[in-house]
């Protein structure tokens, strides 16, 4: 059988991602298509039972390449006295590479706005509060200036238009996409170089998929809503610059000096707006966008090895393929593993070995704009995968930094990925002979809370998304990443950029390729213990010990209104006791498998006890978002908050004009965060 | 194993009916409460593993005791010079029973409307179409008056309120509750006194359950919403009354002369109005309704027989208790097949016999008042249900006339119920040796589309509705009905009366309790059948043939606009196109279990086709309908209609301001009706 010291990639091996970081590959372009065929072809030769290339007809969004998209200062006269780049400089090696698209804000509205700009941070909620309960500043008819990280682009597009601008500019501040310790940009050091831009999808899908045909997959038949009626896409143009640019709009700047959170680091005073001061009152800010929105062809890789004994039990390990140009990063590390992965399969199938359930791998097309092929998949298959489906192991970008693992995913996993990277090697200088859970455990030893490294919430940005908050199917994701305390940058400074080349991570990232083959155990050992334990390695007493503390946590957040919380007769009891009335099922269900003699039944019961936390009413106002325990936050995409419905009603409080109906939306979430969590409890019981 | 010849439970025990229908039994009441731990005592004594009791805590209504509700026509002085009855004259031998509930219209809206009388037929949605565009007679602020039949009256409420009405008296016309070959009321007859009326609640709750907890079980902790924001309940009041009191209200009316479909068996002109005639013409009509809605407890009882090889999947039997008065016929004619059923199971397993699935035997709670008990406990127990529910069968009230079997299922029921039917004896006289379906298939030969009797679809008004068109578990149900070519008057005369007693059926009905006996085997067959055989009984061809018809008659409905069908662009190809998708995957599934050897594999396929055709969205405005393929009529609850979605998007067309826009939703709902049986045929494909 599978143990993960097998589980070892040849460094050779994993210069695999080479071949498929030669050329940019975007979404829906021909190139991405050739490695589509390429990855479809190599699969079969690894000896996979079968794989199929399955289309989908999605709403992409490109620049135009006879108009392109560029900002503009233009002066009293209208003058362009300055302009964007059109492009990031090319890197050393690339020089004749064509079809490299420039920087750009996919679904970005097409436009020429032009007003006053006014600078709001990194553009989140709260920094909106901010501007204008305390500053006094509306941004209507006015162009938003806002720096990258933090959060999701998406929603400081969506916080942008709430609040009434015309218009939004992000750009790379170097507080936050340089890293400190390195002193040069990419190619001498791995820093984002000031022409350097981070592109990346604007929309706020909140899982809906392809915008045109949010809950059904984009084929040929189904019916798409025109591009009014579309989900999630902006209403104002949007566009991404590097801080070179930046300055350039930055420099002049009138208004208020900001609180010093609001400063980057650049050489310029951050001032608020609107508009320029005393000399350049004059002048304005133009956007220029043309980007077009086109319903475009991708292609998902799905290739299968059939379970021997449950053949109608499927574990999916499924990455991205398509990137912003080379993605060396993003996410051809991590498609690496999942290549390399199948290659491994496929040597143990030669041998005889067959899992014993299905083994499903996936290739997943336009992730980048809104995790579409994997969303559209689910959409297509989702009858099956609810019936069948045991867990998905995300594959996205392997490496995002080179000090330590990380791993976010779903509770019932926390004790598999333990006992899972105790076996396997760290992939650090000197700690020959320790294991990755150890050198992992010293390197991000969190909490108190428990002995144990470091294990995250899910939260959105990758394509276990529908799996995981739609379809309550249990995930998890792994990859190396930063030193969180000492490293403040944000995700990695090169990312989306022309930058991720294959070169940063063979010279920098990971020149051994030992991090990536530690991701590549982690990822692949997941999958094959999923797929080959008789009993299924999930733990519900992990869950229970999670709901205790997330229970704990919102309860705190409640009680920062005591109150109210009288006046409203708000009570967490049903939910406390719901949770305890889980533990004991959890704890009476792991007693019971001690003695188990109907193994299928009781591997049932865990497979669903994900599936039990899905509320098909889903969220509110988020229809697709139907996990009750996890969602992605409402105000960033990325970060995964635990009870959401509560979270968000609690949220609402602070601004809502009507308490009493706040306070009686937050008892509503909570009596049905405990009916799902009593719910839950009942399926881990004897079924009769 | 079970056969059903040896299903004949004996005459004697099929009286046991009359102990449960001496006393009015009303749900919330503590009579009804008795009932249910008699009957949980007695389910314990006949040998299941295990009966409970489980209550919920939800919206009923009751007519005020100090205050009640009657209609007067007052003159213009405002004196009452006519006031409707205030109870049904009580049958012989029930003289001196407490607690008869007054005919009244459960959860109408208190009020004393006054105004104009305006006659509507049957209140359906053509007859307000017919009177305000044919007619021009606008209802707004009047009060209709409408006869009971065709409909489901909630539907006739709605209709009213949306046309303007500030309340509505329905009447029960001797035409629709008159059999004509019966001289006499009852006792001497089994027609409808005239002092007779039909109490019924008034709801449109579209599958939500208790009005104040959509979505989610009221127990204890559950979030209630206010009554304001409460689903389905009227806006406005509402009264039953009998044909005695019809004919005062009606035979002074003045208006229009209507047409002759409007006309029904009074002595009276069936004048439309608005208002009285001549003569008459200052009297208004004042309604007088003070009927309180109040969160009362209820209780299902739930039997469970453990399955010895499949614990995990539950076969359901489920019926209500509840009654609105005595309930001779409904339910407790059903009621007692179930009480039958699970003793004659009792015997069984004391003889040694044990289930290969779990039998769960439920006798529901507050089905009268929308549906209620069997609908929280779905939603209580709708993940494990989805996960483990093999199908549920309905014990309504088990007759409803005295001529043959009426059976309505989902299509893959239909070979089990007519292999079933084949077994079973005919009821009736005259016919000895002669089975029961060659009894029906004679009676009741309805289609040249196939030689075999009548099988429809299902729609609602009972208790299958939130496994069926909820949660997409395979359902049907069976019961003894009348000619439907002959006896043309609804339900049948004294439903929902007080003279439903036990002597009605004992006297008229079924003297022999043969015709109970016929509907126990066939309800108690489907139920052991569906739990004891290896293979599950379910046909997935019988489906794609079924799929085949709905498809061809939903595409005649649209071709009745063939040139708008050209003009936007419709086509029903690939709802084709996914019928016979279906239709190829159903015929191999049928062909690979000849050499099955995975049986529980290929049990799940059929035990989940059924939830194949669940759309977690839900219909439009309705997100609890989530059946593609199976909803009740949008006009009448009581009708079941086959894609659901594309019907009602073809109706609004005939209705719409913008025509264009109602032919898009046409092409959704095709495509997404085309995606779900696709979706359906995927899960017949080999697993893996």
């Amino acid at each position: 059988m599978w143990n993960a010291a097998d589980e070892r990639p040849s460094v050779c091996a994993l210069l695999m991602p080479q071949k498929f970081t030669r050329l940019p590959h975007l979404a829906g372009t021909e190139q991405n298509l050739r490695y589509a065929e390429q990855i479809r072809d190599e699969w079969l030769e690894f000896g996979l039972d079968s794989v199929e290339m399955v289309p989908y007809d999605v709403l992409l969004s490109y620049p135009n390449k006879s108009q392109p998209n560029y900002i503009s200062i233009v002066d009293q006269l209208g003058n362009e006295v300055f302009n964007s780049s059109l492009a990031e400089p090319v890197p050393e090696g690339y020089e004749d590479t064509s079809n490299i698209v420039p920087p750009y804000s996919a679904f970005s509205a097409k436009g020429q706005p032009e007003g006053d700009l006014v600078y709001v941070n990194y553009g989140r909620t709260e920094d909106f509060f901010q501007l204008e309960r305390e500053m006094g500043i509306n941004v209507t008819e006015k162009i938003v200036i806002v720096r990258y990280g933090k959060i999701f682009r998406g929603n400081k597009v969506k916080n942008a238009m709430l609040a009434g601008a015309k218009g939004i500019i992000m750009f790379s501040d170097p507080a936050d996409y340089w890293a400190a310790g390195v002193q040069s940009p990419y190619p001498a050091g791995w820093n984002l170089p000031g022409g350097g831009a981070q592109r990346g999808n604007v929309l706020n899908l909140n899982g809906a998929g392809d915008p045109l045909t949010p809950g059904y997959p984009a084929k040929d038949y189904t019916y798409r809503f025109s591009l009014e009626d579309g989900v999630g896409l902006p209403k104002i143009p949007v566009h991404p610059i590097g801080f070179h640019d930046a300055i350039h709009l930055l420099k002049n700047m009138g208004g208020q000096i900001p609180p010093n959170n609001w400063k980057g680091a650049l050489n310029v005073s951050y001032r608020i707006g609107p508009g320029f001061t005393d000399d350049f009152k004059s002048q304005k800010v133009r956007m220029n966008i043309n980007t077009d929105n086109k319903v475009t062809r991708i292609y998902n890789v799905i290739g299968r090895i059939r379970g021997a004994l449950e053949p109608d039990r499927y574990v999916i390990l499924g990455g991205h393929r398509d990137a912003w140009v080379f993605g060396g990063i993003d996410p051809m590390s991590g498609a690496a593993v999942v290549h390399e992965t199948v290659r491994s399969a496929g040597r143990l199938l030669s041998k005889g070995w067959r899992p014993r359930r299905t083994i499903v791998f996936a290739s997943w097309d336009a992730e980048e704009f809104g995790l579409l092929g994997s969303t559209e998949w689910a959409e297509d298959n989702a009858k099956l995968l609810q019936e069948r489906a045991v867990a998905y192991i995300n594959a996205d970008s392997a490496i995002e930094g080179m000090y330590t693992l990380r791993v976010d995913c779903t509770p019932s996993l926390h004790t598999l990925v333990y006992d899972l990277t105790k076996q396997i090697t760290s992939p650090e200088e000197g700690e020959e002979g320790v294991s990755l859970y150890e050198s992992w455990h010293k390197r991000d030893n969190w909490t108190n809370d428990r002995d144990a490294p470091r294990i995250s919430k899910l939260g959105s940005g990758s394509d276990f998304e529908a799996y995981f908050i739609r379809l309550g199917i249990a995930a998890g994701r792994a990859r190396y990443t930063k030193n969180k305390k000492t490293e403040r940058y944000s995700s990695y400074p090169v990312y989306h950029s022309v930058y991720e080349t294959f070169e940063i991570v063979e010279k920098f990232y990971d020149p051994t390729f030992k991090r990536l083959q530690a991701v590549a155990q982690v990822r692949g050992g997941l999958i094959f213990l999923l797929a080959d334990s008789q009993l299924l390695p999930l733990d519900a007493d992990q869950y229970a010990d999670s709901l205790r503390k997330y229970a704990h946590s919102i309860t705190q957040l409640a009680q920062t209104h005591p109150e109210e919380m009288k006046v409203y007769e708000v009570s967490f009891d049903s939910l406390f006791s719901a949770v305890e009335n889980f533990t004991v099922a959890a704890r009476d269900f792991h007693e019971r498998l001690q003695t188990l003699n109907r193994v299928r039944v009781m591997n049932d019961q865990l497979m669903y006890l994900e599936r039990a936390f899905i509320d098909p009413l889903g969220l509110p106002g988020r229809p697709f978002y139907r996990h009750v325990i996890f969602a992605p936050s409402s105000h960033n995409k990325y970060a995964g908050m635990s009870f959401p419905g509560i979270y968000d009603a609690l949220f609402d409080i602070e601004h809502s004009a009507d308490p009493q109906k706040a306070w009686e939306e937050v008892k509503r979430q909570i009596s049905i965060a405990a009916f799902t969590v009593n719910a839950a409890a009942m399926t881990l019981t004897p079924p009769a």
